[in-house]
């Protein structure tokens, strides 16, 4: 990473200038900085969650959720901080864009390689250990275990955080540079102001996140987020009132526009749900469908992921327009600081998840009594609500800052309009959605040639190591870590070049030009909005279609319908996990890149 | 269908006017002879191929290629000559966009409605005679026998007949709606005298298609396609030159527009063999992953189709840059006329197919000589690779038509530009790209449930007929072709009127538009012709790699990794058959409702 950053920086120093080559690097220090942090919290909370979770649910969610709360303090408080110095020194949002594309940077290898390791890793041990050697999940005598833990943190809290940091701090900037256009210095710090504002109201809403013993968890972790976007809502009232006044657009237009981009954040995360719970229908009919079979319960999964984009889709659209039409194109960007304000209690929502997860392995593992496990499997199933909530919200976040920065990329490229009557857009747009398919095709089969060369080293050390099997040897745990690392890097080499180099590409190329990076941001964002939805949708339908009959429902675990929802879930995994979550990545990405780059287009 | 045909007549007449009223039924009772007639001959070729099977390859060929031939004049001369009628009577382009609208809907019925009722008679007989009943495929005593073949002929006959019907009518009619603009009369008829010469050189071709013994099938096919873009290629310049001369666009611009129309059209079909042909790589790569079983079968086919729509998308937006650079907008349509101008050789190679594929089994049925079989088998095995690459050709020429019919919906509402700057525009192109999702989505679920119907009727046959399984009664086939197409044209209910309202309702919507609608076509257009080539590619490439296993790799018939591409090959079925074409017809309808209704949103 260190490498690829190294060039980046050179370049943007050469070409663009030294303070964009310095914001660059101070943006990928500090998105680095907190996923670190956070990893290394939420490591050490898992054996603590365990044990609190001896004296209850109360004292266990505490421990985990404070885990999860450093994560989201890291994710805002390193954003905004730096951001915020950065902007007061240098007083040029243009210069300070460099600092989003070190978060971007961050994002693609936490959130891409992250994801193709994860799954590689998981989908590895799970083949050699559980189906070639028939020892148990999680055996310690399975050299690629440790791999696989480290990949649930990998993927769940380091990449969902980088993930959010980057839409975060995107967010603010593209927000800031359509300030400049709007009413000036009042309309370029007001991001900073209600993303503050933001921190303050998830910090006074933590405090409404405690579980009696017979509380519901969704109901406990929810009030949380509703709470804090509550806060948020007053607290930008004045804020708005303060800086920018009643009047200058539409009424309070501002304040309309942040209301409906934290409305909208909240109502994505609750259609997520509606999809992607055993509770309802869409997961019951995937179910349902695996009693005829593998082939209907993939056809199922494939048209349930494909229908949940519909109501987000809506709701982005209405958010797009309510806060267009009260504020103008700032609107739309504000609209996205408003969905993110509340991101340290959206984040903390979700990394509670895996630690509460592994709380309950070291459970098992240590032979606690078995009342713990009950609360951290308490704890550990909400977290899969939550994590796929979380999901929901960063696709949603992405679109909006995605829009937001494309939206400042017109700006700073002078562009009046990309009219897609014009055959170049036309040909951007077909580009575009052609990058986001390639990278999904490619993130997809990466995890399988990723997971082959763990293989390969797994069963080398069964047949390698003496006494391995009977116990009597340890495995070599880091070499399987080092070999999985290494073949998610080099399958994330492809994918994270040619979102970097296309867009700069098709920018210089005289018959392309400004318009069609215009139009090949536009199909990208369109695309990879829709398909990240619906994979990350079916893959969680498909997970929870398997809970459900491993419940007892339909023949339960062992059954034809189980046989079948097995594989659904195995192709969702990558669905969840890699494809869908990096297409996040890929959309903001690119318009960062546009954005940064716009002066070599000129 | 009549129903749904006269209440839009009505609408039209009430709405736009008469003679619109008048030209749409004048399209819709052309392309539905064209079906029918088409689907006669074919019906009729069956037994007449197997008959000239005994005398050899060449006879049989001339028999089964002669009937694809027919059903190719057909679409070509119904829609040449009615528009040619119509336009030379009333003089009006605009007015006869209704001809385009009816041949829609013909298309939308025999491609949606006829996807839907082919892949749920497939598999609704498929899972009671022969996993339920144990009875061989085709046999008989299957009540859903004949509803299967019957399908046959709709989908790969009628259908695409209808689908090539409205592209061909379309482009035409955008074409002329763009010449208007461009410089009179000579523009305006020249699309219609273009599609004349392609006539005449299909013709010509067609002589050139005659195998020996030892012929090798696809180039003696490939020859009559090569041969017929050849001889328009010559005439096209000269009447260019006749009717446009030098120098009016750049040099020969719309002559060498022409030339990229027809050169995508072949190479598109090229790339989609590779990609479904077992003779490369990706089917092998399929075949391979299915060792590991289903879910990597999937995962993999996914990935190939993803990774399919790369060059495809190129070459579209190759010929898009390259016409437009040389003639402008009007050049993007005129390469839709040069691509499609040889429909009726691409039609007859396609179509040629199902007759092959029947003639086999009636020689199985009447016990012919095994070397009639072998003669068949040779026509079918051709047959499959011709009909991917006439899929292929389907989709490059709807990417085209909607493209060309797009900008002459901007033409007719007046529009300078669609900005996508503009927050209406972007929400547009986000409805368009769902609307294509949720198309996917409800036809794949679809064909479930109309087989379902199926199924519940067989079985009520076998269980209520007595003396059925035994042989000593028959079945009430017409039963279950009557429940399958009742099924089928329920389930279409929902997209079809789908796919006409909300176009119209977004251009009447004050807040969205005739912008936003510009936006929705966009959308659905970018979205639509992704989703259409990575479906039907990863259907024909599933379908490809268990049959290369069934010819003996990797374990052949009955083995684990053909249970596992057994799985892949149902999942492509609706991929490839149902909702992969269906696509082709939602963005072209889409596009003619909108320049049809576009009086109404000023």
């Amino acid at each position: 990473m260190a490498i690829f950053a190294l060039i980046l920086a050179i370049v943007l120093a050469v070409f663009i200038d030294k303070l964009t080559a310095f914001s660059f690097v101070l943006g990928a220090v500090l998105s680095a900085l907190a996923g670190y942090i956070g990893m290394m919290v939420a490591t050490m909370s898992n054996s603590r969650t365990a044990q609190a979770a001896r004296a209850g649910l109360n004292p266990a969610l505490k421990v985990a959720f404070s885990s999860g709360t450093t994560m989201g303090m890291m994710v805002a408080g390193f954003g905004l901080l730096g951001l915020s110095v950065l902007y007061l020194t240098i007083k040029d949002p243009v210069v300070i864009n460099g600092y989003a594309l070190g978060a971007s940077l961050i994002a693609l290898f936490a959130r891409v390689g992250g994801g193709i390791y994860t799954k590689a890793a998981d989908v590895g041990s799970d083949l050699v250990g559980k189906i070639e050697a028939g020892i148990p999940e999680d055996d310690p005598r399975n050299a690629g275990v440790i791999a696989d833990n480290v990949g649930d943190n990998v993927g769940d809290v380091a990449g969902m955080g980088a993930d959010l940091f980057e839409s975060y701090v995107g967010s603010m900037i593209a927000t800031m540079t359509l300030g400049i256009v709007s009413f000036g210095f009042e309309s370029v710090i007001l991001p900073l102001v209600i993303s503050a504002a933001g921190i303050l109201a998830s910090i006074f809403a933590s405090f409404f996140v405690r579980a009696k013993k017979d509380s519901n968890l969704g109901s406990v972790l929810e009030r949380g987020t509703w709470i804090s976007a509550l806060v948020v809502i007053i607290l930008s009232y004045f804020i708005v009132d303060k800086f920018i006044g009643m009047g200058v657009f539409k009424g309070f237009g501002v304040f309309y526009a942040i209301v409906a981009g934290l409305v909208a954040g909240v109502l994505i995360g609750k259609i997520t749900e509606y999809y992607t719970s055993d509770h309802f229908k869409p997961v019951k009919d995937i179910a349902e469908a695996s009693k005829t079979g593998p082939a209907t319960n993939i056809i199922s999964g494939l048209s349930v992921g494909m229908r949940s984009t519909v109501l987000p889709i809506i709701v982005i659209v209405a958010a797009i327009l309510v806060s267009y039409h009260f504020a103008g194109i700032y609107g739309v960007a504000i609209a996205a600081i408003g969905m993110l304000s509340t991101v340290s209690m959206t984040v903390a929502v979700d990394a509670y998840g895996p630690v509460a997860d592994n709380a309950g392995g070291i459970a098992e593992m240590a032979q606690l009594e078995p009342e713990v496990r009950q609360v951290t499997d308490q704890l550990d199933s909400m977290g899969n609500t939550t994590a796929a909530i979380g999901k929901g919200f960063a696709i949603g976040s992405a679109a909006l800052t995605s829009l937001a920065l494309f939206a400042a990329y017109t700006e700073v490229a002078g562009l009046s309009s990309i009219d897609i009557t014009d055959a170049r857009v036309v040909s951007g747009l077909f580009i575009g959605g052609l990058i986001a398919y390639f990278f999904t095709a490619h993130t997809m089969q990466a995890v399988g040639k990723a997971a082959s060369s763990l293989i390969t080293e797994i069963r080398r050390q069964f047949r390698e190591i003496t006494g391995l099997m009977e116990g009597k040897a340890k495995p070599e745990y880091a070499r399987c870590v080092d070999i999985s690392t290494k073949a998610a890097l080099k399958e994330m080499i492809v994918p994270g070049v040619l979102a970097v180099v296309i867009p700069i590409a098709v920018g210089l190329i005289p018959f392309l030009g400004k318009e069609a990076l215009g139009g090949l941001l536009g199909g990208a964002l369109v695309v990879g909005v829709l398909q990240a939805i619906y994979m990350a949708n079916a893959g969680g339908a498909w997970d929870n279609a398997k809970k459900y009959i491993e419940a007892g429902n339909l023949g339960g675990k062992g059954s034809e319908p189980h046989k079948a929802a097995v594989v659904g879930d195995t192709v969702g995994d990558p669905f969840k996990d890699t494809s869908g979550p990096s297409l996040n990545i890929l959309i903001k990405l690119m318009s960062i890149i546009s954005l940064v780059f716009v002066p070599l287009f000129f």
